[in-house]
């Protein structure tokens, strides 16, 4: 997520990248990244802002024009992107992993894809994984975000055919090593099809499923050459 | 890739998750290769092997039906799969990082997919990646593969839409780690959209890829309910 | 593992401790191994060495008294211990763990257990597992064997009621780093009931499952006081 | 310790693999720590949780139906479980170490067993673990907590019959690097018999070993098929 | 930094090491520094401190002789060095990154530098770097400094001909491990020309291109005998 | 140092960044090091290829234009670039660090520079530093290469006036961690004016040097703008 | 340092090792380091506590018999031992060390030594080193005590007699980790005659010294035998 | 110990440092080691060369003046020097770590001290460390071995008198990072009077050693001043 907004906005981002600028809360003032979105705004018709504490956040989406803001993540938004029809799934295993996944899938919502959240599947009791199988499967991408042994991907990878894009959570202590355990295990998964973001990233992982989702048309283009 | 080749087939995998049983050829004689190959092909009309050594992969080739063998990425495949007609881009920055690049762009192609490969972009010459941006842009997906610093994926990421699966390698020496240093540096990057495997996993980086470009059908169903 | 063999027998060990002397068959001579394994043999009927290499093992397994060698885990074994009837599940992903998994599962036959061997649980493929579950918790320990990101024993420790003893395997590459990502997941199991042992020591494991289910008659003992 | 107890309680867990859901209370509020701790005992009769701060812990257990809470571990407790009558002991070597041993402690005792608490048995004076040998040999499990150099398993192992569970603590500076020398040092101890859990996992600890003693009745029915 | 200036300053180290002995701010109280830097002026008409609290950095220029602060970069600066009339670059991506590259440019400027600032180039958008390369190339020392993943400096590398003195930031999260992943990305740099000083450690970067810059005189001397 | 030499040689780079492309050795055939060298021969009368075996540096020596080989740093060189007449010192403390310092020595003689070699100036005997002080201050730059704890670059810097290139190797053994003491060492080093490279690459310190002493000309049109 | 002192007083320490049993402060309340000191000083004549802080220190010295309280290395002293005429030399760079050194140093004044203070003598004024070196000649021991790059001890082992205990500190940020690079600095000391001890362990040092020069009358027992 | 030999001797080491240079064997030819042996012994009537191959070192032993070689150490001696009287024990726990144990006791032997070795004394049998106790307590410097968990050093601190020079091995497999975990184990003892020295460093430990116990007459003058 690009710093330059304080400095200089790049504005071709979007167009250039199909990710638009969007602003890295964390270490920024309210007034800082009030600033920005307005800025973004009115370029866009669209501000994103990640990593908002509860206070700023609050008084922020009460400001800014059709502005909202999702307090368990942190994600902050003005206006609205067109709704693509594509159906994302997010998956976690409970309550430690939720801010993360929520960032992955709040990002989403504001990106305008269809989020299917899936919140209680940690491997620890696999029936509740299996019991939303069909569900998992008519998703187009899968964002699975898990803490502690970071398992999650590799058991949903061998049960369905999208695509999971894996976010490493802190969650732990000891020899979690802050969230190192389950990268590690994430990178050396058994199951194909899996892919890694780093620790936390929730709106990276969110970013990656856009890009995937929302590439048809840019491939159309190429595929008709 | 799933060592349970040797022991029982998991023969509805490709069913189940979209990429077919593979050999993993490391630690495996011919003999094995070239048996669970049989048995494979026997079921699907299609069988590959990864890191298989240059000796066993000629003469596996020439006994095994429609086989070929590709000795600079030790990939081995038998039969073939319908082509998808879906291009996916494979890029690094020369000689040494070849062996990772050509294990996905081999694979990629025995699953049926049209494969652009950009072998000469590295960073230290940024005016080569430039050259080739619009092609990089007409990919529906990106697997970007580098060692040392790592840096490629983040530079491509900043300049086209497709997503990027980005692949470190062990290409390096003194504080390159065997790939650490390139693995950090692509979980760290700055440019959103970029997702990474295993340090030399090009075989990963060619599946998950394959999911993201031959999920369109499965997503399709989903998206009619 | 002693490495005190080779110099003074630590001839009480087995009575303080429950587990007798063996020999770490890595860095010896075959003669070396012979004479220790005499000598175990001529005071205890019994005596036991692990990682011992093909060649060696299979002249010594002829040379000794009811000797016997496996091949696939590298234990070599003099006489025999009586029989206890518990039994002793272990369980591991495939091909490349066996190894391992092998040198506890003779292990704990010659200790005098019951084993049962399960040895495509993978999670990639997770119904192999269930359709074993209720033969998991049938034993009274179960040992679980796992290399790359070490997801297993999480998964079966969310099944069923034995503890279980996760060992890790160096197998993998990358960001495997020999192990160290299966070994913190086995540390950071989010499903309780799951200690670990040293990785590849699948020697350790046994250890620790022998103790278990062999304590009884130390403990009726002191139920009794 | 299962998260998910926040979203959905996992119910069949205790009859499944042995180990009741519990609450862990780190990062929750004392209301959802209440809340959940009246479901469970609404539901079983019998509610732990784990890591509760001082302040709540003694507020909650006055407000919930037989609650008491053991200030030094953080635990808290609803209601029982039936004595079991097994002897399971906890070593340490002092003062630093005791809430991690403490954690075991209560956590077997609220599981119905007996608890034999050893708390002053440091490397550094080994006559106080030789006085209490027969003491800890009559135990059927050992739970050996240990800080700084993490040689105590090692020590005790060597000396008596049963298994021991080692829980490194994150007692130590510099070079401890938060746990991980008594980490390292317990996965490589020269004595057979030693498995090893988290940093700081006192209660993980305690279920390993509430698994091998609890585990006669289940065993006792496979025993007879 | 030498810590030595609060017991007893090296007066020779200027004139022996072509860097004068300056003050590290950090943990030293407002009155430490006030002191040393009279001391320091007193001797030479000059003194720098560095990591200087917002709070202390106000208060002592305004006491000190000809002193000012920079507040972005915590540099306290009391009289002046001659000019030397060499052009030193300083780059980085954004917003996160300025104070580290701030404490190099303000202490160059210190030394009597001419510093160019170049605040918003960073890979993510490379078409920023291209636009200012004529300018980077008219430098004779560039630092650059970059958290994440570090990549700024390789790409700068391909496209000047001047040095470069690379800083990584502990700027990141998850596995960016306080800037360890721009280090070693950095220190594998496939671009020649490129050396690393410490996380964060924009003062000691600006102090090995002040050694390069102003080296000329006594080279000369060297030149002619 | 580029791999793309055996793709596509960057033909632009020597006037682009000042570092003509050299040959990277390692890993390349006799016949593919000639041929490229042959090239580059070719296109500018010069070529430079490091970490070239003994056997195939003498024979390609003998067989390319004006080759030399030196078999120590395994440099091979042909043709030659003009005589720049600026002083570029290289110290080690001796024998096992000496192929480094070489690599660095030879490819600063191949780039037209006077070098000055101080091969036995370890810390273990100061004395031995001391006594070529004004030696080494004498120079432009200063590469200092130093394996095991790599204190040397510290000592000098603290001695004398040039900036420092310092280079950690991989001799030694045990917690050396095949040269990360001495890299971490040298990247904390107390003495302002030290820059680091990575471990083992004397080419690249060589690089840094030459980019130093030969960009005068390039900033005497800048500073005269 | 024992723990073990708050459970329950190993009185033969003393005897029994050479060092007496003292208090490890930190994370004991006063009241406690108080009981304990008396406890100790009623059995002894004398106690010494470390890590204590500046307000429990000073209302401790007061109110124990013969206290004293050293603020800048949190030492309390209760009695004294009998002196020993032996010399101890305590050295380190400058300010931040200060702490640690005086840790050792005041620890060994306590148990009756003669020690000499050498605070300024840091590797990047090697001048100050040589100016002292008859002094630290003349000591029996050297205790040397560096952060960042840890390299004062190799220099002094290469000019004078004495052993040297080493002790890495915290001191330092970002690659320092703390003083991990401290550590293997001086674990890879080039010079023979060092050891280390942990990072910030200035009693640890102390006590290695402490037996160093008083085993003379336990020596000269063995001797006559 | 100083790789300077093979450039030029530092003939004043030994009056300097009390530890006369020596020869580093490992990566040298016999003829190298011939030579400066020779060298060495012609100067001071007395030369050591560690880690010499076997090949080598009966050769060599053969040839030299009064020459000696210990093959499992790896240590040749010419010469000798005067009997001390001083009596250092050796202890490690068996056929492991031999090869570092009589590295440190050949050593001593050489420099002429009375050497007691102790090489049972596994913490996995305690009662044989608590048979030699009074032997071990006679000696005036212990140099304690030990691989895998390192727990030995601590074990002997708690129950003797003179300090400890303790050195890890890299004996051990998995979680022992080739000596790192005994490594940390020994800085973190708990026992006060160890210090450390490198992994597998038996020569640095015997130089320690003899510092301390040679230093008598050295420290007889600074006293009589």
């Amino acid at each position: 997520m690009s710093e330059a907004a304080d400095v200089r906005l790049d504005v071709s981002r979007g167009a250039r990248t199909n990710v638009p600028e969007v602003i890295y809360g964390a270490g920024k003032t309210p007034e800082q990244i009030g600033r920005i979105a307005r800025e973004l705004y009115a370029a866009n018709g669209f501000a994103l802002a990640t990593r908002v504490s509860a206070e700023a956040g609050e008084a922020l989406a009460a400001a800014l024009p059709s502005g909202r803001f999702h307090a368990r993540s942190g994600i902050l938004v003005c206006g609205s992107q067109p709704r693509s029809g594509q159906r994302v799934g997010v998956a976690c295993a409970g309550t430690s992993d939720l801010p993360v996944a929520e960032e992955a899938a709040r990002t989403l919502e504001a990106f305008g894809h269809d989020v299917r959240e899936f919140y209680d599947v940690g491997v620890a009791g696999i029936h509740r994984t299996l019991a939303v199988r069909d569900d998992l499967d008519a998703c187009r991408v899968l964002i699975v975000v898990a803490g502690m042994e970071g398992a999650l991907p590799s058991v949903i990878a061998g049960l369905v055919r999208p695509p999971i894009v894996a976010v490493p959570t802190s969650v732990g202590y000891g020899a979690s090593f802050n969230g190192l355990a389950a990268l590690l295990a994430m990178l050396n998964s058994c199951a194909p099809g899996v892919s890694v973001v780093n620790i936390d990233n929730g709106f990276g992982a969110a970013c990656v499923a856009h890009k995937y989702v929302s590439l048809n048309d840019a491939a159309r283009a190429a595929g008709e050459r």
